[in-house]
């Protein structure tokens, strides 16, 4: 059954300390080169069908559920196999 | 400055309760047609360079550092701009 992937990041002009965390402990253990981490949510829904309806009804439940507008964007909605 | 977003999400085999809370909370809603939710991670890290070199480190940190490969998987490592 078709897949619909859904990315949710945390607004940029939030701090995000969970990507901060990471981004201090890649420092502490050497890695270098790495400027900042971010750290956001990845939704696989999995449909009957991936049609225009179903794609739009995922559109409304990004914003509305799976995401929360005021520290989050949906910065990505794409049909995976 | 470049950006490699790496994927993270729960093993097939494995239940996601968080996921499942979502499924549920859709069918209460009367949302019909998703059969099921599972949620994982996204990663952007932002680079200086997005060489070869850096995405092996990408590679490696992603298996090592940013997933825990008893409960999760790597299910994609991409350079976006």
């Amino acid at each position: 059954m078709p897949t619909i992937v859904v990315d949710v990041m945390p607004k940029a002009e939030l701090l995000d300390p969970q990507g901060k965390a990471v981004a201090g402990a890649l420092g502490r253990l050497g890695v270098e080169g790495f400027s900042a981490v971010r750290i956001g949510k990845r939704f696989e829904l999995t449909v009957d069908v991936a049609d225009e309806k179903t794609l739009e009804t995922v559109r409304t439940l990004a914003d509305e559920v799976l995401s929360n507008a005021v520290i989050e964007d949906v910065v990505g909605i794409e049909v995976v196999e």
